[in-house]
């Protein structure tokens, strides 16, 4: 049997080195992304070329898409030179983008209207977990499907958890993301109110770091606050992107969320004020 | 030198567990707590029995005290049959209480003036980490004084950090339950999320416990959620106890909390609702 031919559309961080280690482990990868300046080292390691979306997925097997918002995502998936306008029976789209996921149903829906099959996929971990291929991935679509792509998804990932029908992996993000974002809010009050109170923060770090108050937050970017640090890391525009969707979907299941209504309001004051592409860490800066 | 007399007031389960490690290492501990009752087991493991907090401080160097709220605090120190009614030159009086930043000053003050002094040295890690011998212990006063008594803390605790003046220990302790406080809210938001959109919030905790979603709640807490367990841990009416103090201090301070109001709004309501006696992670009950 022939290998699998794959696409890639979207070559930002996290893309780049999902395709490198697609190309270190022999697959045959042809990518686009809008600005075909930011694929050119990919193209110097042996990605392939393509001038739209509809091209690169054209020629391929399982497409894999990995853009910004949804709107992209959905430029990408049903423009006229999209995904969808060139597509064969059989071929595996997978959106990588943290999405909606009604969108994600969306376009579950166009491809099984195409006999494709679709898989919801996004990730966590960020950029060193894309560097270092330990990205936990979070799948949505058809139990089959997703074991078919496995092998793939673990060339760059380290937990691949099926979480359910189209939608559930853009849901699961969602859960990962409303968790993040409260615990920030934490975050920054412990350390606001540890420097209003005159300690040392450092200091007070040591103290409540490994126990009941502990949290990868806490332990990861409490550190780089105190230095002042703010670059992302993920960033502020981004994550406000998420809180947006996670919102809109709790809303239409009728669920209240104070806690991410909260962080959603000053994580939008903060790009308002210009922090949008600081790391979420910037959030601190409410406090100051 | 004669071997450290010891004093311990309160015998809840905390202060119980402390009592056992010190008299398992041979140190003379006189207790004292209001219904004797409660002492008995010490007492049959070697404990001595005062009749008032004066009596049990009277013959001792070092002097615990751990109660329940800030009012039993000021009580066992300044009352008639209190603490500084039968206080001696040269004693150190120790809170163990998550109690007020101010009443630790208080206590400071009202020590030095009798030629005595205090250390506050709230503890996280819970009933675990007290019956483990594993607390981590959190010390404000003079640095002196912490270095003579650290010894002994180290009897129960494993980080024990000195966090500076009288009323550190305290502050950090604050800094600890303000990060918990809206982490939990995250914890149960994420949640209830995952419940509400059909997904198996199980498997949703495997996506995101060991990513940058994780926390001590998420991986302690969240599976008690999910078997509908809320027993305390820790106890809702404590807990709103201390975001009480911290808002208070922090408004002391001029600082806005807001994600600390929202827990705070939340647990108040819990706690009219009647789970004042469950555990921290009945804050779902908010979401059902």
């Amino acid at each position: 049997m022939e290998k699998t031919k794959l696409a890639f559309i979207g070559t930002g961080v996290m893309g780049s080195s999902i395709i490198s280690h697609l190309l270190n482990a022999n697959y045959e990868v042809t990518v686009y992304t809008r600005t075909k300046e930011k694929a050119k080292q990919l193209i110097e390691k042996g990605a392939l070329w393509a001038e739209t979306a509809r091209e690169a997925a054209g020629s391929s097997d399982v497409i894999f898409t990995m853009a910004g918002y949804p709107a992209d995502v959905e430029s990408i998936y049903f423009d006229e030179l999209g995904i969808f306008s060139g597509s064969r029976e059989g071929q595996i789209v997978i959106d990588m983008t943290t999405s909606s996921p009604a969108l994600a149903i969306k376009i579950a829906k166009e491809a099984s209207a195409r006999k494709m099959n679709s898989i919801d996929a996004p990730v966590s971990g960020g950029d060193v977990g894309a560097k270092n291929g330990t990205l936990s991935i979070m799948c949505g679509g058809e139990k089959e499907i997703f074991e078919k792509v496995s092998p793939i998804l673990a060339i760059f990932g380290k937990d691949i958890v099926y979480q359910g029908v189209a939608g559930a992996g853009q849901h699961t993000k969602m859960c990962n993301q409303i968790a993040i974002a409260t615990n920030m809010i934490g975050v920054c009050e412990a350390l606001a109110y540890a420097v209003k109170a005159g300690l040392e923060p450092e200091t007070v770090l040591k103290s409540i770091s490994s126990g009941a108050a502990g949290s990868w937050s806490l332990s990861n970017l409490a550190p780089r606050i105190l230095k002042e640090d703010f670059e992302p890391g993920f960033y502020v525009k981004h994550f406000l992107k998420d809180m947006n969707i996670a919102l809109e979907e709790a809303s239409n299941m009728d669920l209240k969320l104070p806690g991410l209504e909260l962080a959603r309001e000053m994580y939008a004051q903060l790009v308002e004020k210009g922090y949008g592409d600081k790391g979420t860490q910037a959030l601190y800066k409410s406090y100051q």
